[in-house]
């Protein structure tokens, strides 16, 4: 195996987030369900962002926003992902680049437009997420580049790639590229409803495929459909290499073959938005794994980069997380 | 005169803000004069953005900037601008629809796209502004409408409309329709390049169409071609009713014919980044001016708004102003 000249390579549903504070009776009377993501269609978009209060728009995306975070703990990262060539396409293009995340999937010329992800925060600094998928749809096998997959240690998976049909295509190709150059296969849950949409083959990917599992304490209790945190862990120790576990303000756990590791949270003056809290936290961990931390460690700097991301609006990091990492003494 | 049914109507460039961090080394290899606005062609703006870290995009331009501030106080506010029909387009429009701001200018379908505020952010919190005009030269005499304008109490226009070539016709037939309905005709100098670029004009008009007058003291001292902020004030008193000049942390002084009034600065805990400064002020301004506040009080609200906005990135408010003037028991 020849030495990675990457880090980790992200692969996931590449949106600009357009994120606005609501309260519970907006969401309520929009029938939204508090924390979790939503696909909507383009006529839905347009009426609900149009209900929407101002906002703000930044560069997101799940696996985007944990190649972003690697990047700023001075990983070497890559993503693959589809936007339009739009104006929110060079958004997201940009903030990817700016940070120094390789980033050449072509952007699609014609069909819908760059997607996004209408973020709603409420004042408990939970976020509720409504996607339009957009250009999204358009990633395909033929986007994955086996040389970019096969340079990098860690081939890093979103589980909202479920829901584009042709994604999941894309998907096993990616997870093949990277097994054929004896690379670790990553993937993230990313949502209970998302587990719920397509849990036989989400249980059949990790069985199959994935080394490095992240879930937080409902996606994985969703998987295992139980409501027991800890039948949870046990069910999944041994479906993976690796299984990490997030359980927001209690922590985390990492659940390996012969080991369990559990972590405290790292602690937040004022936590104001969650959004991307599960994201950065896999950018310490990965960033961690890829550096030959323990697992201890890799989980020390997820719930660093998490506390970081949670402590103002947005799903990026606003200072440098390798000046945070080394305050800290974890890089 | 019948009684306005709006407080204040806004004239100017409708734009959309890219916020970034950056350090003075970036401002000074890019040569960019830290505190100002720059304006940039469209390849201008394609190379300084692809050299500038991830940003976060937000609506601005210092008109709309101060209506929605007024709109957040609970004034009724509307303005007047030229977008795109493009994605940013929709963003600005939405941003001040949902804030309670009527905004009906029809966006060009052709031509120019929706104009960018490059803001530069120091540590110092100062902002470095790039701004490429876009869909703005747009703006033309036809889009001033008449009903709205002798609807509002006052209506306000900013400097900058000075830059994009038949804006200046716009601007001087906002005025007409204003005065012809008997209501106050407000301008900010916005920013002293923009003074320096046309001076003669600004004090041309200044003297003969402005009531109330809001300027910073480099751009009052440049319009008066003085380093000596005293000379600045003593030369603009009678020029206009109303001579509202803010001077930063140094806190505000209103000149009229007969009086003199200085307000000091609003506390902030910490100054994150100055954008919207001026503009926030004149929204607490003309939201007490056209509510039959004395100068003293608005003077006051001016202060506390603008306070408000520097205590976060960009120019729009994080919370509504309304309830911090409530709080501070100024409304």
């Amino acid at each position: 195996m020849a030495a990675s000249s990457l880090d980790v390579v992200g692969i996931g549903n590449a949106l600009v987030d357009v994120l606005a504070r609501t309260d519970d009776a907006f969401l309520h009377a929009q029938g939204l369900v508090k924390g979790t993501m939503a696909l909507i269609d383009s006529a839905r978009a347009e009426s609900l962002y149009a209900l929407m209060g101002s906002g703000i728009e930044m560069s997101g995306g799940s696996a985007a926003n944990t190649i972003a975070g690697l990047a700023s703990l001075g990983g070497r990262g890559a993503y693959i992902g589809k936007v339009r060539n739009d104006q929110l396409g060079a958004v997201f293009a940009h903030d990817l680049r700016a940070i120094g995340v390789r980033f050449d999937t072509p952007a699609s010329t014609e069909g819908p437009a760059t997607a996004r992800c209408l973020v709603l925060v409420t004042s408990d600094a939970q976020r509720t997420m409504n996607t339009y998928l957009g250009a999204c749809v358009e990633l395909g096998p033929g986007d994955i580049d086996q040389r970019l997959v096969a340079s990098a240690a860690v081939t890093y998976l979103e589980g909202y790639l479920f829901d584009p049909p042709q994604a999941m295509a894309a998907f096993r190709r990616a997870a093949e590229f990277a097994h054929g150059a004896e690379r670790k296969v990553s993937l993230t849950l990313s949502d209970p409803f998302c587990v719920e949409r397509h849990r036989a083959d989400f249980r059949d990917f990790v069985h199959n495929h994935v080394d490095v599992l992240f879930a937080n304490e409902i996606e994985i209790c969703s998987l295992f459909e139980t409501k027991d945190f800890d039948a949870a862990a046990r069910a999944v120790r041994g479906e993976c290499e690796i299984a990490v576990l997030t359980r927001s303000a209690k922590g985390s756990v990492v659940v390996t073959r012969q080991d369990t590791v559990a972590v405290p949270a790292a602690p937040v003056a004022e936590v104001v938005d969650t959004t991307g809290a599960g994201d950065l936290y896999a950018s310490g961990f990965l960033y961690g794994l890829t550096h030959g931390r323990d697992l201890d460690a890799c989980a020390r700097l997820g719930s660093l980069c998490a506390a970081e991301i949670i402590s103002h609006i947005g799903a990026r990091p606003e200072s440098p997380l390798k000046d945070l990492a080394a305050k800290a003494g974890l890089i």
